[in-house]
């Protein structure tokens, strides 16, 4: 048997704990350290899932733990530097999206760790068992040739709630701050997606604008995309009354043969074929984080490609840059 | 009490049934004519509905019967030339969408009637109960400021059904021959109730496909249009697996206090405040019409102003025309 996988993370907030719960479902795989500047935090996470060092800086853990992996999971304008980080010490790394704050610096990133380490993006949505399902159909011919899509992300985590506060900046304090908020945060998700269910697209429309006065960037976007044969539409909006608090995707595809919805917890296809299939979201939430991690370990022990490496990756960027270059605002009253 | 409104009506097919049957429920108003260049077919409606005179040519029609209203539910290329018949004879006009085969041509022929006769475009679609309520809505302030709307019109009436046929091309037939098939036939409907329920649009981007090798016109269109402060996206597909073979309508509208949703026929209303109509579609069709006409007798009794005047109409009008000069082309294999 092949020796336990070392895997050092750097970060502790939000998304760590999905992380490390991630981590423990990776059988010859173990979390052997964690920092965070607030080292508190990495403290009590470390209590929490029973990882043994504590670090103020990611150089001295890399320094000191010598692992096989490190995951970044810290804010996104300190990835480049810890992945360059780790790529200097031979440290292969799966790094959380958005790689970096531009296409331009994910680009520099990649030709700097070129040849040294590998690098796959942690880009969660794909796993999701309700797209791989979809992919499979699509795979299958179920839907024949996609015709067009439309992917909706839709919350009310930006207006206020019957406590007068918003539950996305309860949830995501960062939000708040993020000059790119919808699309380079959220629907970047949504634009990788897309992409690999339908195949490369490209900005064709971008409309953006702002509802709530307590964010900086875009709270409400429509995207248009088209391919050679087909278009997608991808529509998100986190100031929408009576939706939920937490964004939540519903997603229609037409094909020449088939019609997937997924819509609530149900994927339905219609058509040549029909299938309904039920997720339970709760769970698939912290299932498509453990997918993720586990795709990296696997392929970090077989050799095998990640499905969203750096290269890979820099296609889903490129649409987001696209997207805010073609974007002209919605002004609302 | 007022003498009874004598229409004439122009065209004894497809949609003649739903006229006549419209023109039966206004109590001030009968039908004493109708003509059809194929006779039999308008001997076989006045028979129906107790029409006592029958015509092969409507200038005919006009000069014996002397009508206070044509009603004009010929072939779309006839509209014009019987529009220009009836204002000659000082003849006030209903005349089924589209006016006229381009915008120019309608343009011309609101020029050429002005101040001779009224006229009013039969739309019928706004005046459909769900859009009707919608709109009683947005008025009350229930939705707050519009910010998006997504319409949908998917049908399979362009795919073979069990029999081998193609159900849109049994209902009408000469949809195969038109050039301009979704966009000037069918979306021309819901371009008029965005307008009508958003304000005043601009087309910003516009793909359409064909699938079906059976018609010569575009058989798959999305359509994005902006407004100063808010989009809209209308998406149709005659040959959507899975879909009803007749085309039905879906409609989303977020607006900043509240969101409505009609599917199937149901209309919801979420946010601020809350409520659930539901409707019957198979009555709501043929009350349509009906209260498209009896808008058209009232108003021609009252001296009111037509909902859809010729005026108002041209700018649903301009909006095909944009589209189809906007529109780029996808191919599906």
């Amino acid at each position: 048997m092949k020796p336990k996988l070392r895997v050092a993370m750097a970060g502790a907030g939000f998304a760590s704990g999905l992380h490390l719960a991630g981590w423990k479902r990776v059988a010859n795989a173990e979390v052997v350290a964690i920092c965070d500047p607030r080292q508190e935090k990495a403290a009590e996470r470390a209590r929490e899932f029973g990882v043994s060092a504590v670090f103020h800086h990611a150089a001295a853990m890399l320094a000191e733990v010598k692992p096989d992996a490190l995951d970044v999971v810290a804010p996104m304008h300190m990835h480049v530097p810890l992945c360059l980080l780790a790529a200097d010490r031979g440290v292969h790394i799966l790094c959380q999206k958005p790689l970096a704050p531009s296409l331009a610096e994910a680009r520099d990133l990649s030709r700097a760790i070129h040849g040294k380490v590998r690098l796959m993006v942690h880009e969660n949505w794909r796993f999701r068992a309700q797209y791989r399902r979809l992919r499979s159909w699509l795979d299958a011919g179920d839907l024949g040739e996609p015709v067009s899509s439309i992917m909706q992300v839709h919350s009310s985590g930006l207006l206020e709630d019957q406590a007068g506060v918003l539950p996305q900046l309860v949830r995501q304090p960062f939000f708040a701050q993020l000059e790119r908020l919808l699309i380079g945060e959220v629907l970047i998700h949504h634009l990788d997606v897309l992409r690999w269910l339908l195949g490369p697209m490209r900005v064709a429309a971008v409309r953006t604008g702002r509802l709530c006065a307590a964010v900086k960037g875009e709270d409400h976007a429509v995207i248009l995309l088209e391919g050679q044969k087909r278009w997608a539409l991808l529509d998100g909006n986190l100031a929408t009354p009576g939706a939920p608090p937490t964004p939540s995707d519903r997603l229609e595809l037409v094909g020449t043969k088939g019609t997937a919805l997924f819509e609530n917890n149900t994927l339905q296809l219609r058509g040549a074929r029909e299938e309904t299939v039920e997720f339970d979201l709760v769970a698939g939430y912290g299932d498509s984080y453990a997918a993720a991690i586990a795709h990296f370990a696997t392929a970090l022990a077989t050799g095998a490609a990640f499905e969203t490496d750096v290269d890979e990756n820099l296609q889903t960027l490129a649409l987001v840059e696209d997207a805010y270059a073609t974007a002209r605002p919605l002004q609302v009253a």
